[in-house]
């Protein structure tokens, strides 16, 4: 598989996910807000997930430890936030489709990262979706917050359809350029649905 | 040793330990109560002391990523909380007795694959506890609550009294599947005696 | 390199980081504080940075389990403070230092390690500090706090100006025991500086 193209998305997908994870240290009321804790919430935020991936995996050296890049990528992320922090609160709407676009690469990735260490396809899906998520999972958990995949629409599981369509196409053969595509496209169409038309997946009731 | 009595007795573990994450996540008020939700937290609370353990020792392929079995029994244990959640919860008595064999199971076979490790007796004490404890403490930390197992009684000590037995009872020679029942019984009895009587451990003031 | 001079200030550190962790669990108002969360808490907050530096890296066995004296340090740490809990408290200002020393100490070791693994520049300046400072962020997190890194005066800043340091000293080929004084010294110092003056680095301002 060729990766320069998503390598480039990718790194891309870093840089936004630092921008995300930033700003959501600066909104937080009992952060401190200085330059310190805005880099690093952002630096956890994009890392966390490929790290957990490779980390259960045993898929050594882990990305960012590897790839120089990939802390650049932070490094400018991060960069953006302190010169134009009012500008980027303004443009979330349009960084959602970045984050957005993020999470379709990241889950494809990870998922692909999976099926070549051998794993079965349950857990490479799950996988995926770990790589997608879990940067955002750490950040919410040291703000002390209930993870945003346990409150948002629709958002996890657009990753993990994703992911087993990945799964699901990569065993009929499909090109694996054109599977990243098909498949990261399918997650962002599903989150952005799932956004506009505030849909959300079915409730379990403990109490009838 | 022959790990097939104790390996269905770990993936009944498994289903229960995801049922009682799943029923933890139904009952959280902030929780969205989705189905991903429910079945994410069931999933965490599941694997993730397993998965700290081996990523810890660095024994690759991770248990889960390894035996797609696990993921099946997850799976089930999740089918049996959306299906049924209201006869689940009531049936919390009778699952207590389910997760303290759980946790008794997942004390003993941590702390064997500590030792297979060559990891030294104080390490494999700790490393058995952990895999028995810490997929609740991720659970209870993503739910945004101080851990269970600094507000419970007797519970983490008590799978640390059982693995401590079983590294006893492994130096004197005693046969594994013996060790394995009697640790883990060991286990299960201190923590139902602890929740009958209400029993803690000595607390430490700090102001007197 | 010789770690014999570190290596005793290294499980110094680790015993202050254990007393520092027990002392957190001790004044905590959701905690239960019996024997079993103080300790635990103790150990976390002495493992925790080192452990996860040693998995990012896949340097196994992680160190506590490779050797034995950690937990020995950790346990001496433990029991001063189910002994003496009360005069420890009041010795909170000198604590602070060995605190300090031990997170000097930790930078130093962490970013060793990190080149030694032959990790690049950018990366093991944050592994670094992440040895330093993660044991704390850990036990924040699990007692449901938003991590003191967020919160203080130049903590995390210091370590990572130390690793830095540390890594420019290494590049000209300072002798390691004077690079490990020298870049230690001055993670002490600048965290010195900062309580002493109560000073932090500049905040980011989101409205203006």
């Amino acid at each position: 598989m060729d990766f320069s193209f998503s390598y480039y998305i990718g790194l891309s997908g870093i840089m936004v996910f630092t921008i995300s994870g930033a700003l959501a240290a600066l909104e937080h009321k009992d952060h401190h807000h200085d330059l310190f804790s805005v880099f690093f919430t952002g630096f956890i935020t994009a890392i966390g997930g490929g790290t957990l991936r490779d980390i259960t995996l045993g898929n050594y050296p882990v990305s960012w430890v590897r790839d120089e890049n990939i802390l650049w990528a932070i490094f400018i992320g991060f960069l953006l936030v302190i010169l134009f922090p009012g500008i980027l609160t303004k443009l979330r709407d349009e960084l959602f489709l970045f984050d957005t676009l993020g999470i379709g690469i990241y889950t494809v990735i990870g998922t692909r990262i999976a099926l070549d260490h051998g794993v079965n396809f349950f857990a490479s899906a799950l996988l995926g979706m770990i790589s997608a998520i879990f940067g955002g999972v750490i950040r919410d958990t040291l703000m002390n917050e209930v993870p945003f995949i346990f409150r948002k629409e629709i958002y996890a599981t657009a990753c993990l359809v994703g992911s087993v369509l990945y799964i699901i196409l990569n065993a009929f053969d499909v090109n694996a350029n054109w599977n990243l595509v098909i498949s990261a496209t399918v997650v962002v169409g599903i989150r952005v649905v799932a956004v506009r038309y505030n849909l959300g997946l079915p409730k379990i009731k403990l109490f009838d």
